[in-house]
């Protein structure tokens, strides 16, 4: 199940980036299940990575190869996770490294590989190696839908979102992709996803951007909590436009980090649209609290309750979940008398309690719709936050409870 | 759905206590939903309650009547929680105290409300005050029974323990009950429970002996992570033995201690294996870890994990999300190399990798078992914690998503 339709608006190519899938057979047959992406000598490139402490061979890899030099390949697999598999799994991750760097003849640490799937098999390397040239033989500026969908797991339907905005007198493009429908409550970074931009920037400045922009994307979703142990979100310029951040004027700058974040926003939507399972999106909006941690923290409490969630999927009015849920926030001295709850613009909860205009049949009709926004004014500060999140269906235990057979 | 088959060992009385089950009709038609208790002049009785912030009427009602008195009536209704109800709420849990005062002649204060089920609907008081009288002409010392089964709301079976020790050359007996199986991660509290002895127990040390227990029993399940606004767990100590606690030696204090802690652990068990869809009982042992908290921020992002639970669910010995699980939790320093994980006595994480005696095969029969320990080895200090849980099938969608209709 998925919310809404496929976002299919025009792809823009990025100079400087060409792309590759293939069939590698490493789960599935029959199936794109390994991208190949090429960039430009002169691109720089910032990632955020899983904290998970069990984090996955790649993941370790692909952090000590950023650190080392720019990178000039992305490997990514799906199907096999490469997490759990102690020393031989970093062996085979960097071995997919070096398969790469032969052929692109490069060196090994300018290749970064990313895996994601099922956690604690070992990866079938052979495989990999195998498709290799077949992969480099594919590699083409327009293949963005085909990586697009080499990347999923058990998502439904590929994450992609193109922009292209005019700064100065030339033309910059912004075009990103993403993975990702269970265990995801990504905490710096999603499961997979990769974010492209011919803009020329420094690496510092792309490393602090890419932070900012995560904060306000991917680290504000969650679909079950469980953070995954091989998150990874990758932000590239490839400086082949003629368009230096630096040396643009403040308008300028604002107007492209506004739509570099509306990007990410996008993709991170994406993802909870397509959550395992998902039947509705869930908008979470915590208003006037004390600090961004409070917010988040009621906000979370909302989007993570099992029962809320159920309510959700059951188009249920039942806003008694919602209150106990904020009511075990952990937040001190949050006081009841100034709290207010609604559900879409229908005011349910005014200083604590039940509105005094709230009858059921106002809000019903909005919790039989696929979008629904529950607003939380703690009336105590002037921080806010939005978190968005999925329902709880009985899909999402199907497809978990089934995930491995 | 429950793990095992209901517990129906005998059922002593406990002097003192008298018991008394009707039909309100408050929510449902014809089934036992409203619970009269009756208790000795001397009673002492000792109470833990929700830390939900939007705790109901009846919580703050029972809270304030127990600082002030002894109580000697509990009146305990299902089907409606009366919480998120304001002010009138609040006039309903106390007119339903005054309704009991006035037939049983005590002061409003000596009764304590209590009220369980759906949250946000005004508590129908009336239908509270017509069975009164009946519910009083009922009282019997014998209806524990009837008693467990008049607080029940979504549980498909009731909870009762009870246990009668020798103590000195007299018997004491302890007798409880509780009900529970969704929104369950008591914080000091559970759902609702009810421990009676017949010993003489001071109030003050009845207090820290009930503190105690309950974070070695209640305060160790979880079904869902979501805390109620109800939660109430009482221990009343009706001194109509002849065994005063306080005039124990050692070896008999500590045995009453142990047979204390024994009925509540036994009555958590039970709520956790008729958790709302539960087909597994599971237990979750953590060892070895640096202190307390450490160990039950690891066993509970092991028991709340969606992911474990549906794995579990489908007897899949998935433990890539276990090793998943533990990684997000917020320790400080934790190293892999030193972490072990088993599934009963099968040991698959040694020194942080699989072990190299495990294979799935010798896991696969333990995972199909109803009752299913997981084991953590920290490796890193000398504290230990358990935490017991359920797992997350189809049912609970089910029974979550309908619960209102």
């Amino acid at each position: 199940m998925a919310v809404g339709v496929i976002n299919s608006s025009e792809v823009h190519n990025v100079a400087g980036v060409k792309l590759a899938a293939v069939k590698s057979g490493i789960r599935y047959t029959d199936r794109l299940d390994l991208v190949l992406i090429e960039l430009a000598k002169d691109a720089n490139v910032a990632g955020v990575f899983t904290q998970n402490i069990f984090c996955a061979a790649p993941v370790s890899i692909a952090k000590s190869h950023l650190r080392k030099a720019s990178p000039r390949y992305f490997i990514i697999n799906t199907g096999n996770a490469n997490a759990g598999t102690g020393k031989t799994g970093k062996e085979d991750a960097l071995n997919s490294c070096r398969f790469v760097a032969e052929i692109g003849k490069i060196p090994t640490h300018q290749v970064l590989p990313f895996s994601t799937g099922v956690i604690g098999e070992k990866l079938p390397i052979e495989k990999i190696e195998a498709v290799l040239p077949k992969a480099f033989s594919l590699l083409e500026e327009s293949s963005w839908r085909e990586a697009s969908l080499g990347i999923l797991t058990t998502d439904t339907r590929p994450k992609l979102v193109s922009k292209k905005i005019r700064l100065r007198d030339d033309w910059v493009v912004i075009t990103g992709m993403a993975k990702g429908s269970g265990m995801i409550k990504p905490n710096m970074a999603t499961m997979l996803s990769y974010v492209f931009t011919d803009a020329i920037i420094d690496e510092d400045v792309l490393n602090q951007i890419l932070n900012q922009v995560v904060n306000k994307s991917f680290n504000r979703i969650t679909i079950d909590g469980d953070t995954s142990t091989n998150d990874a979100c990758i932000l590239t310029a490839t400086g082949a436009s003629k368009v230096a951040i630096s040396d643009l004027n403040e308008e300028d700058t604002l107007r492209f980090y506004g739509t570099l974040e509306s990007v990410f926003r996008q993709l991170a939507i994406e993802l909870i649209k397509d959550a395992e399972g998902a039947t509705k999106f869930i908008t979470i909006q915590v208003d006037q609290g004390l600090n961004k941690s409070e917010c988040l923290e009621v906000a979370y409490c909302i989007a993570e309750s099992p029962l809320v969630k159920t309510a959700l999927f059951a188009s249920d009015p039942n806003w008694g979940r919602i209150l106990a849920a904020i009511g075990r926030a952990e937040i001190k001295n949050l006081d009841l008398s100034t709290i207010e709850i609604s559900i879409g613009d229908i005011k349910i909860i005014s200083k604590g309690e039940v509105d005094d205009l709230y009858t059921e049949e106002l809000v019903q009709p909005l919790m039989e719709k696929d979008e629904i926004t529950i607003s939380i004014n703690l009336g105590r500060g002037d921080c806010n936050e939005v978190v968005w999140t999925s329902d709880l269906s009985h899909d999402y235990i199907r497809i978990n409870a089934d995930y491995r057979t």
